[in-house]
């Protein structure tokens, strides 16, 4: 393993490399191969990135075949065969089919730059600066979105105020109060202090928050209470969305139709960099090129885009999420769980968290995961204090790898557990 | 050609498909091809990502072996063999050579994301929060970068203040300040309300602030003042960079070494996504994670952006821009500033600039560039009231299509200034 | 009675003169007598700037003395004869007596000065920007204390962001949370997205707030939590000092000492404008000359403060007061609650509220100030939507003339609850 | 002397102080005079506070008068006969025959408050968060005036960021600079990335900036760029005005009418504290009460305020100013400036600086200041690196004191240049 490259020339801030200490050749299906030929199964999944597995060969082939035909592949955001291509099979086989209607903006191809799209385009519709956010979120790390993202490590880094925001509890971290009724009041109430916001931007699962699920009746009340109020419900699905609950849009179970929506990681299809924007058409009041970017048309992306959502369909990812999702919580729960009372778990679809935060020492997710990669695993954690071991394997991963690596997790949880 | 579903599905946002309103499918060379199969010259290029020339055939290969093998195509940071041998190629072949030592962040794989890492890291390193900018500066979209921005249209779209930056005017437009020494009295006066910045950001050429292209010397007098001063040298080499100016570097023409450089656009090689922060090895006081982004690994812009740096070299690219600069140069000056006293031109290396300003009507060069796409050429305006027609064709464009293209420019000129 | 001069040329900005429209000349004990010669009795008490009674008469001598022996009028902030007597009266008897140790600060003559000086002195002690503001607070009108007032009226006039302030649900709003484990949640959450602050400012009864009286133990807690996280905790007494609540500083009844206490108001004895921030000496890092103002050295309000702190201590003020509270409690819970059910009122020593928020129609409070106008009293609104009647008689008012402004209250109570 | 109070009690904040280390008991005409006895001549004059002098005889008699007949004394902004009475002498004796048209605001009794009052309203009225303000400026300490004022030193107090304001060089600082065209292109150019603001503050004399006197002709062209741009002139008279610069307002000698027109210290006419605001009438949009603050209403101020405007008509102070003017000029010229080439002088009507800028050595003019005090003087500095000797005697000083001051001076002067 020669990573001496690294350590002198790349800059201090790489992260997942510290914990994965190993250099990455290959990919494919749900393992990682490095390049002494060593095996990894992945339960981290580029924290979203690669729902449909790691190169999958239908959307390989196209992309191959795309390369060989000389198609475009830099386009800014002029119009192009892919971009139709993409939107079309968007459009028709997946909104339309679930009674939503939205238009399609592409910022730069990253969660932050939807999000940051989002945002200004929210403030512009209602004319209003502040945005409401929830305790617990993630959006992004450049400093419109960083203002929306609450872990005191990365808003430390931000080097100026980070304003314009209000951040509301969420409902899990103060279970007498009914935060709906909390926002509420802090709209009706004319000593709150606090200003109407423009959007209340979420998460229907806040992923680094440490896997916590919001129910389906706070969503649609969430969304009652944005159109009592005017105010426009953005939901951020750069982790979860792409099936990552079940649902391919993780709001979907609640019955609800956000005004915008934002989605990054597995919309690319194969790992391509790619983001898109979603709108009600009502809203979409841009001028042309009031966001841009160089990136906004990433071809191969675009091609690799539209293969995925087309395997999606086909393999009927949704229903196989909700499958694989029972066996992933038959597991936890009896197999896990009963190895400590103090433990935790959390979860829906594929995205499951077991959280050590009951326990009285700090840092034992970390050591799990450390034993998981020693057993050729690629997990990592999320939440408060880092404290939970987060489960996030690609949709498309077989059963006998999922209980392999169910298997791995216990048994890490184990060696963990004997050392407390 | 059909663009009913961007009409009727893209976000009003889309920009530059109003200009060119036709629908593109294949790039070779100095060509987009339109899927009717009309040939259209690229002096766009765009906006400088894809500077060695649309589909590659040295660089399609590699990442068409690298889709066929597997290649690991999503890593997040973690070490990968095609990151190992971009940073061994960019760190060995390019920096040493120049007598530089960087460290490599990488970024979200966009512009403003590595301008944003930038300030972040500025503000962290310095302790303050004020950053300088030029007027007539362009860094990009995102709330950090956008408050860099000058212009007015992007800058209204961010909805809430943008702070945290003071603005210099530029060498050309107070020609009789000397602004390095109005930069020293803002800092020198106990009086001045304006507080010592992090950094000092510049692009050594402006490019969307009208082809603005800063003298050596005063680039030489902002180093030392940065340095007499404590404060950082940012150079964002996002647009300018990549052998644009005749240099890889744009200051190197001027003997500086910034403290930190930021690149995206043509350093992925290919016109994939990509984005650099490179950082004097002292100042790389990163945590972390402290700043991170899902594509930070995009693999395929790695494979690309090392074969890119491989053909760059063999190809000798700085050279023949110097050599095709003397080109455009004369042409301008011989052929299309004879057509009207009141035309300018500025430029360097490859980028140029055709500046309608001093005539009494706006908007003549967003009708020259209508003109030359009639004549099938791609070419986009920049300045302010965008008067100026911008000339940036691929760097590996050969002497005949320069000559083609340089010459649909003077014809679609000299149709508009019958009409003036 | 000719008003056309304020009509003509005074700003829109006035207020209370269209409350109570007639021009006053004269003020003696509890009355304002206007130039027809009417008497009003004072319910408002200049919103508690009067509580030793309007034009005292051993306060009047001093001043007229000082005067005629020409004493120096004007002095920024030299050492002057009456600031040392000033400062030894207040330093010897009234805060030596109850233990307690602060040194002065006089800022600008007023108030929101006073909170001023406190914001900025708290943020350079501590190093951080965030404070935490109540919601239902009222600090003042000058851009740093209007951050921290919550009345949306008030904050939209800023014309700006009004930033750096966290607002914390004040305990009544919701009952069911326990504010204080809810601030200590913020801080300890590492996903809170809140900012450790450099200072809680509370009112311990929030006045504009609908006269909220905070309990003690609640008191207590905030103190305790401010210790545990090194945050200091700043109680504004602006309009509830000076034994308005019964005590000199309205914090006492707690037992508690804050790190800085804001004072104006009644401090300055006769209506004269002065203001104070405490400071418990180790906090004193000031610079000198760091906050100033003209009128910091307002040597008559010296003169008249001295004075008025000579007469609270011989009359006892505050046993006074402590006694004719409970002739107002008595009074509202006998004669004026029963004649609704729906009216609420809350109260201590000399400042009580009546709110009239249960009922289905607003505005009824304000109605019952007109009312009690028209019997000539001088009575002002409060609270959430102006739904409090507020009684502020100066506490030197005799039991007869408490009484009779009662019955005045009660009388225009049940005028109006006639015509629901 | 017995200073110990002070140092064991005030606030480590008290600055003047410091600097004349005696305790003043009684101020007549010009002088001080300290608890032994001990007369100091004034040329500091509260910063401007006493214009007509200390205890001005004809004032303090209408103060006593006012007193012994018990005048209402506090009265935030009802109506009451002292108010209408300086309402009408102010706006039929002193703006009417000047051709001027204001509505007056009564902020809360300070400089700062006024400005704070005209920031908001002209962000009210134009709806624009930006203000442009002169490098050099001071226009007050609480927050909102604070970020227009420009000295380091009281702006890192501040302890958050100041932002919302674009500082314009002043014309003394880049003499090559022309600052109004240089203003006309930060709006006019499309790229500058600075915003249209709402309004210019300026003071026609910085006096804390060094007595810099901004020459008419200048003063008329940013009133035109203010017309032109549909920007708000905003004169902060605070320090200047009340006749200190020869006319009573100090804009009046460039034959320009701002729009809003801030006033304090000498208004007060005694030394109490006053402050006013001028609005044109058509610009008078604030709500009742949008703006507002306890004092609003100190009466004896307006007792003092019409007395002083009276006394200062009626010994037509204008033209004594001027005529002193030219003693002081000449003096100056003939006996101080000859003592070293490198001395240089500047100021209008009565407020002179005399600057130590051009000496290698700082702290030169702090010490002249404390060898005036030992030549019982008082006598402050201002400007950059407090360089400049500030001459500011009361406006009713004789001849012959004005001769005796000015003999202090230039002794005192000898004095340090002796040991230079």
């Amino acid at each position: 393993m020669n990573t001496s490259v690294f350590e002198s020339y790349e800059s201090e801030v790489r992260s997942y490399c510290r914990h994965f200490p190993t250099v990455f050749k290959k990919s494919v299906g749900s393992y990682f191969i490095d390049e002494e030929g060593t095996k990894y199964i992945d339960f981290f999944c580029g924290a979203g990135a690669v729902n449909y597995g790691h190169n999958n060969p239908e959307i390989k082939k196209k992309l191959i075949e795309y390369l060989e035909n000389d198609g475009i592949i830099h386009a800014l955001d002029m119009y192009t065969v892919p971009k139709r291509e993409f939107i079309e099979t968007f459009e028709e086989k997946v909104l339309k089919p679930k009674g939503l209607d939205y238009k399609i903006q592409f910022p730069g191809p990253t969660g932050t730059n939807a999000n940051e799209a989002a945002l200004k385009l929210a403030r512009k519709v209602k004319g209003r600066r502040n945005v409401f956010a929830l305790m617990g979120a993630f959006h992004g790390m450049t400093l419109g979105s960083l203002a929306l993202t609450t872990d005191k490590a990365s808003r430390r880094g931000a080097g100026v105020p980070l304003d314009n925001v209000t951040f509301i509890p969420a409902p899990y971290m103060f279970p007498e109060l009914d935060t709906v009724a909390y926002m509420q009041r802090l709209l009706s109430d004319d000593h709150s202090g606090i200003e109407k916001p423009a959007a209340l931007f979420i998460e229907t699962i806040q992923a680094e928050g440490g896997i916590r699920v919001f129910d389906e009746e706070w969503l649609r009340r969430i969304r009652k209470f944005c159109d009592d109020n005017d105010i426009l419900l953005v939901v951020d699905d750069v982790q979860v969305g792409c099936c990552r609950s079940g649902d391919f849009f993780s709001f979907e179970r609640a019955g609800i139709k956000p005004d915008i929506v934002t989605m990054s990681k597995s919309i690319g299809g194969y790992g391509l960099p790619l983001a898109i924007t979603l709108i009600k058409p009502e809203l979409d009041i841009w001028k042309p090129g009031e966001h841009n970017g160089t990136f906004r048309g990433n071809q191969m992306a675009f091609v690799a885009a539209k293969a995925g959502l087309d395997y999606m369909l086909e393999n009927k990812i949704e229903n196989s999420v909700k499958a694989k999702s029972v066996i992933v919580k038959k597991f936890i729960e009896e197999e896990i769980l009963p190895l400590d009372t103090r433990l935790e778990a959390r979860g829906i679809g594929l995205i499951w968290g077991i959280d050590f935060e009951k326990f009285p020492v700090q840092g034992l997710a970390d050591k799990v995961e450390a034993k998981c990669f020693e057993r050729k695993m690629i997990i990592e954690g999320a939440g408060r204090k880092n404290s939970v071991v987060k489960l996030m394997p690609p949709l498309t991963i077989s059963e006998e790898e999922l209980l392999d690596g169910l298997k791995i997790i216990k048994e890490s949880v184990k060696d963990i557990l004997a050392q407390v």
